[in-house]
């Protein structure tokens, strides 16, 4: 590979001085320190920890020239102001799903997740290689940011549910925690979202003010303890086939970095991307062994309801395309992507776990 | 978080003259020129091109100054020596298949893919945050090498067969141009392993020399025409779930590195190894579909078939750890690691992927 050879350092030595072992002199680099307000509670290690990654690989990365600073949420503003925040430079960066912003253009879920989206390696192939995060970019740049993925959770569960789910008839009128984008398909199959904070989950499901709540998968699900309360834990969570968490930055201050911590941040970020998934993938077998020794009963949704709620989103989704063009423009090009995605998965990526999952079954 | 800051580029400054502008004086950096030899021809540009992923990310992070020259197979020594080219420090790096070492010690095997062993996202998990790195590390220090993984290229095919397989009583005598550990299970169920380079397979299938092949998977496979030789193209590729690929450095030549660049060379690696896997998912979906048109019938192995390749393969993973106590240290640590994920894998990701492949197929 030719690799182009940038000039610019060059000329800025000076000889070295006689019998003296001068240093090179050369444009420092210039100390950058920056905040960036997670969207994630401490708690959620591995969530907060994806900004903590990509901090600590920029920082050493740049020999402590570059620092970020990581801070929890409500440090600076909430936990759903974030976006806001970076937009008007109160803080450089933030660390968040951009699905959180959903109210403000029902766009934003796309870059996160949507129901029946891809899973998270077909996500990276369309983000990185499939025109995603550009189209991505185009759409923040309304918002004053510039993106990069920098963490997926994988394939999420459904939640947990006081009572087991039989059909589709048995969400009419179910007070289901759960937020943003996925809420308003639920709530087309007849079931009422609710908003309830993490820490108030447990106790709402035990005084049957809530009948079922999501949150993420087994290890972070595991921290909330609702296991004696809701013990019928669902799957998949069809509404997160691989949440991307992003990297959010205020575009002035991105251009205003030098293109090499712009590049170092690139790296970063990738490398936060896919340490957070790793991450999870270790976590998550031992917790769903701890939590089906808790007492949970695992219990994938049934076909119909699947089925019925595949048919909502898609709705809900063309509703959505036909008055916003931004929302349409992704969508189309996501949703094409998406099913080529999955003509090839069917091939050999899942008849080769299909294969490994039976043989496990076996011992 | 508490980031340390490092405070060596502290006191080295000079005060800025008067009257002029002064550049900062630092320590610079110095500027290293390596030689990083691919053990993938150019033809094959998303294997090739993991190399140069690394080399630009880690140019662009250090404005220019670390400089990795990315050379194609024979430059220096032929696609097989570049590890013994690292080991002696003729070449700083190499951007290679760990199993292709397989003959010094069957160890190596297991750094890049066995038999059944985990898929690309699990072996992630295991390398990253299940102690695989450390593993695969400790036992390459005796090849005075240090690597991480760059790339993957995920679940592969299991090649192109001139007839059908009914059964394994099909596979005795077939002539099967497989290389490497795969070929010693494939021996063990009658197959006859073939030596063939990649630019005469065609050629050998046409003239019956051989019965069938294996390469990668759609996108690269496309390449070598042989979908008229040897139209049955078989998934999945049992012996390959998620090949691994390495960035292998000299030892010494690493630990010579100023800690930034280490931190660079990281992230940069970690970059390559998640692009690497997005380009094959974009890439393969388009060329499965330019195969199936151009008359590519696909067939998955038969049950039995997988479950017989299974028995030989672990009957030979025991043999081999029955007397080699470094393929033991980490057969076990990798099995037991595997099992738990695949355990996990198919609750929420499996049951997903089966959703929308089912969806698809409906259309």
């Amino acid at each position: 590979m030719k690799v182009a050879r940038r000039g610019f350092l060059k000329g800025a030595g000076i000889a070295a001085g006689v019998g003296m072992a001068a240093p090179a002199v050369a444009q420092a680099l210039p100390e950058v320190k920056w905040r960036l307000q997670s969207s994630f509670p401490k708690t959620f290690d591995l969530l907060y920890g994806g900004a903590e990654t990509f901090a600590r690989a920029v920082l050493d990365a740049t020999d402590g020239k570059f620092q970020i600073e990581v801070e929890p949420p409500g440090t600076v503003v909430s936990s759903l102001d974030a976006l806001d925040a970076v937009q008007k430079g109160t803080i450089e960066a933030c660390h968040t799903a951009l699905n959180y912003y959903w109210t403000k253009d029902p766009t934003f879920a796309l870059a996160t997740a949507i129901p029946f989206g891809m899973n998270a390696r077909q996500q990276n192939a369309w983000l990185y290689h499939g025109g995603g995060n550009e189209l991505v970019n185009e759409f923040l740049r309304d918002y004053g940011c510039i993106a990069w993925p920098a963490g997926n959770t994988g394939c999420q569960m459904g939640g947990w549910f006081r009572n087991e789910l039989k059909s589709s008839a048995d969400l009419q009128g179910l007070k289901f925690r759960i937020g943003g984008f996925a809420g308003k398909v639920w709530q087309r199959l007849g079931a009422v979202p609710q908003q309830t904070a993490g820490s108030e989950i447990a106790q709402a499901l035990q005084a049957s003010t809530i009948d079922a709540a999501d949150w993420v998968g087994p290890y972070d699900d595991e921290k909330l303890g609702l296991v004696t309360a809701a013990p019928y834990y669902y799957y998949p969570g069809w509404w997160n086939g691989g949440e991307i968490l992003h990297l959010v930055i205020n575009f002035d201050k991105w251009n205003a970095l030098p293109k090499q911590y712009q590049a170092v941040a690139t790296s970063a970020a990738a490398f936060a991307n896919l340490d957070m998934q790793a991450r999870y993938d270790a976590a998550n077998p031992g917790a769903i062994k701890r939590l089906v020794a808790a007492g949970a009963k695992l219990r994938a949704f049934p076909q119909e309801v699947l089925e019925t709620s595949f048919k909502a989103a898609t709705e809900l989704e063309k509703e959505i395309a036909d008055t916003n063009p931004k929302f349409k423009k992704i969508l189309d090009a996501y949703v094409v992507f998406r099913n080529d995605e999955y003509l090839w998965w069917q091939v050999a990526e899942y008849n080769y776990d299909n294969f490994m999952i039976r043989q496990r079954a076996k011992g």
